[in-house]
């Protein structure tokens, strides 16, 4: 059902009441508290590796984590623990993205890499930017052509001061 | 403090106490239950996950776990999850792989890449065999000539019967 148009390259273009219910999961201006309770709630290894956000804007990001329940067996980062943290991270500075631009869609991670370059000993945090192309006109232009988005990123994995690792992950996000 | 010594390229080199406390921690014929113990006690995140070794063998391995603690946003199985529960099956069959064949080392994960197919709606399986070249013997000549062991592994993940993601993850045995 046809509930609202919006000007495209000089044409209207339909949105549906499907698109718009996907769309209405979005928060605008999400806080960093919010955020964490987004990601804690929907993913339960997020909870579990205690992940929080701690400083969130439409373009970059940073987050934490204890080494504790991201620990291995020679009592530094777990990858797994590393590889996801940052995958979380990702995911919620483009979430973010999506909801201060009014963006809808499905966002989902295509492929990825990380490359571990020192052990992780203490507490973790992440940072991540999104590349300036990225604009909300290149991605709301991109999906109006019923293309998918691809949005890649690399996330910094830190501890004590010392970049530790890095992901650099292939996002999309679905029409 | 020097307790053994071993030939190598024709001169003898020490084996240190260190050396044998860290290559006492192995068992030898580890079964499914041992392996998904160790997983579980060791890395926390494992324990969560509920990853569970299902089929143990020097040069092959399979891994399950449910989909409940692997959930992501969109009801199916967080990439985070999946990278973590196949990082942890290719661990699991390289320190197999070295306690058989009474290999001593450190074993750590030196980079990986992993690819997404579709979503994973149900349990998790996983599944990963050691390249036919890796051999015993390969190990072990290169470790005595002091230098590290590179080992490539690919892990499937599927389920329903069907490939969903792949990783591609280089351990590294250091000496």
């Amino acid at each position: 059902m046809q509930v609202s148009v919006y000007t495209v390259l000089g044409r209207k273009r339909p949105i549906t009441t499907s698109r718009n219910l996907k769309h209405s999961v979005y928060q605008k201006l999400m806080t960093n508290e919010q955020m964490t309770q987004l990601l804690r709630e929907f993913i339960p290894l997020c909870n579990f590796m205690e992940i929080e956000i701690t400083d969130l804007h439409p373009d970059q990001i940073t987050a934490a984590a204890p080494l504790a329940p991201n620990l291995n067996m020679h009592s530094s980062g777990f990858a797994g623990s590393l590889y996801s943290l940052a995958a979380a991270t990702g995911w919620a500075l483009l979430h973010n993205f999506m909801a201060v631009n009014d963006i809808a869609g499905q966002l989902v991670m295509k492929q990825a890499s990380i490359h571990y370059k020192r052990p992780v000993l203490s507490d973790i945090s992440l940072t991540c930017s999104l590349a300036p192309d990225k604009t909300e006109e290149h991605v709301q232009q991109t999906l109006e052509q019923g293309l998918n988005v691809e949005l890649p990123l690399r996330v910094s994995i830190l501890s004590d001061g010392k970049k530790c690792a890095h992901l650099d992950a292939d996002y999309v996000i679905h029409t």
